[in-house]
């Protein structure tokens, strides 16, 4: 069993960088807060013997080396930014659960025969630049570099430039690295596992999304003095297309959800019709059949509203993955694991996007959960115990030695 | 007749200070591009002879000497700060018209009995602190300057900081002047005189106001991982809330309007339900009892919908004026000064709010209006003719002269 009291102390320390207003965390992926967690990181790995990698990317990797020469590697990690108010153990804990399995086998003096890895994945939120698990992507050769230095975020920062600002391009060339296999510990971020009162999900699958940009244009005119009939609100035709998102969702259930988090109105001004807007949609759904029907009637609802109210619209696709299916022989690693400790366990699909479903399309990868209180994350309250932590690191652990052999 | 090439001329010279990004202006309250507006203003002032004193709220009183020490002044202006992405000629027609009047009376050698006094009101737009028309508001008695000095723009920052910031806090205080009467020539902002085909809009009434500000309080969540029925989605309340506003409006036609212009979405994640947002409705009309009644329909609306998403809804009203009868004797002096000149005119009813309608509660009060192409303000597009310009300024000439008395 891995040590419940430093892992959680190590969660807790992690917690101090970037804070949040309300007890969680605002590390945003290539701020100076992303930059002073990600040192400490490698100074926790280099304590723990392990040798730093970084790629191009910023993605980290950190090195415990293996019996047999020839072996490649097993990777575990997850990520280290946060959402503006983000939770503690969002990522993090799969970062540091990993960090902790690696402690722990020097504590008990394991030698593995494949090298062991633990990795930080640049920008996995994709909160401040679009897409998610956008480092990943890159590794797994779903982006080309190029198009994610050129990512911008709000403020109109390049990806690229940023990461060079914090100090953190490595030398290593993304995606070069050969896996045995990836695992990946994390949070549930939904309500399904605590409910069910299981400790441990063993994830078969992951669900699939499309993030939609939407530019609704119409013009800029006084809201007192310009008659209703010769309006062209912007404002209200993404009101309307908000609407719309949720009926569509709902009209897909069980197994869809929809919603729009990101909203910017111009010129955003008390007494001015809305003149532009721009938002993002977010639909998934593990069925890939539903996920694509979804999208075209975003889509077509969206060109609905914005004729019926004299609007330009355009829809820019910002983020997508498919539903994702996780390697039959991990998952039944993972599970059989999970067992032999007695830990409850139930198999879960995963509802959000995680690096593991971008590796998984170059190496065997799996995932495996604990649950989290209501079900909250993405909000600074996202809360676990120190005991579902342990129960999700002491399956880890015991999954990684049968994957990388003693 | 005025000095139209110079009125035109003085109007590009103020547009270059504060542009915008398209042909207009961002010359927003209290910031150095306003700070700098006035100081070309206060320094045409003095070329054209008149003694500058400055209140604690910021507005600028030019005055022209008259030949009776007993008699009151009258005044003329308007504002010279914009919207964010506001036109060349909104409040600025009325300052700068009303300093070409002064320059055209120079011209011509003629003293009139009363002092003439152009005006600068600080803070009409209300777009960065709200309420508009603030400092016009503290001089009629509405607001204190304390409420005044308190209210705070988009990122916290305090009116009465900024004022001092960019040197313009003034010795007189604020409301002591005593007027004899007050004319404001303005641009329409709407479509109704160049779609009559007027040159001229007599002012008889303005419509009416309330600014009322929405707080939704949901819960942050993962948009992936959280099922649909889990969700308390404060944007999906927000969408609802601005069709009914603009229902409402529609419900009451004609003679009334109604729309969302400002909108903040908190955490403005794309992966984050939105947790809370905070947005403004503005409604208006001419009459009275429809005023009140869109106001109660808004807030019971906010209200229901709030309840039926399970969302936490506070309002708070951040402005406000009821409709406004303007003085008959001056709305004459007006009509006969646009007959005289043999300009076409209507009576109108203002669609926008002015300074003019607070000092109404203080002084007899008028508006002089001319057109604008397609009704098209708050926009950096706003146009209008040196035709139409020189036509509003030569009625506020010839209005000026009645009132003041040679
Ligand atoms: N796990 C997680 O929150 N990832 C961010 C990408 C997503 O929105 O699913
Ligand atoms: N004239 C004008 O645009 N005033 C601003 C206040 C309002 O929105 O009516």
């Amino acid at each position: 069993r891995i040590n419940a009291a430093r892992l959680w102390d190590s969660l807790d320390a992690m917690a101090q960088i970037g804070p949040g207003v309300a007890g969680g965390n605002n590390r945003q992926t290539l701020t100076d807060a992303d930059s002073a967690g990600r040192h400490l990181f490698a100074d926790w790995c280099k304590a723990a013997g392990m040798t730093m990698g970084v790629d191009t990317m910023g993605n980290m990797f950190a090195t415990r080396a293996g019996t047999d020469p020839d072996a490649l590697p097993v990777y575990m990690g997850s990520h280290l930014d946060t959402q503006p108010t983000g939770g503690r153990y969002d990522g993090v804990l799969g970062v540091l659960g990993a960090l902790e399995v690696v402690r722990s086998l020097n504590d008990m003096n394991i030698q593995t025969r494949h090298p062991i890895v633990v990795t930080n994945w640049t920008n996995e939120e994709g909160a401040r630049f679009a897409p998610a698990m956008l480092a990943s992507g890159v590794f797994a050769g779903l982006h080309t570099q190029d198009y994610a230095y050129n990512r911008t975020d709000m403020d109109g920062l390049r990806f690229g430039d940023e990461l060079a600002r914090i100090g953190w391009v490595g030398d290593e060339i993304v995606g070069a690295r050969k896996m045995h296999a990836m695992l990946e510990l994390h949070i549930e971020q939904g309500p399904i596992l605590e409910a069910e009162g299981k400790e441990i999900g063993v994830v078969t699958h992951g669900q699939g999304l499309w993030w939609l940009e939407i530019t609704l244009t119409g013009r800029d005119a006084h809201t007192g003095s310009t008659p209703m009939a010769m309006r062209v609100n912007a404002g209200l035709g993404m009101a309307r297309i908000t609407e719309r998102v949720h009926q569509i969702a709902m009209g897909h259930q069980p197994g869809a959800v929809g919603a729009v988090g990101q909203v910017k109105v111009f010129p955003n001004s008390r007494n001015v019709i809305p003149g532009k807007v721009i938002f993002t949609v977010d639909i998934r759904s593990p069925d890939q059949t539903k996920l694509d029907l979804m999208r075209g009637e975003v889509e077509r609802a969206a060109h609905a509203v914005a004729a019926e109210l004299g609007l330009g619209c355009s829809i820019e696709a910002v983020g997508h993955f498919d539903p994702v299916t996780f390697d039959a022989n991990l998952v039944n690693i993972v599970r059989q694991s999970a067992e032999k400790l007695g830990y409850s366990h139930m198999d879960i699909i995963s509802g959000a996007g995680h690096d593991a479903c971008w590796i998984n399309r170059v190496a065997p990868t799996v995932m495996v959960m604990c649950p989290c209180v209501g079900g909250l994350s993405h909000n600074e309250a996202e809360e676990i115990s120190p005991e579902w932590a342990a129960a999700g690191t002491d399956v880890l652990l015991h999954a990684v030695l049968e994957v990388a052999g003693v």
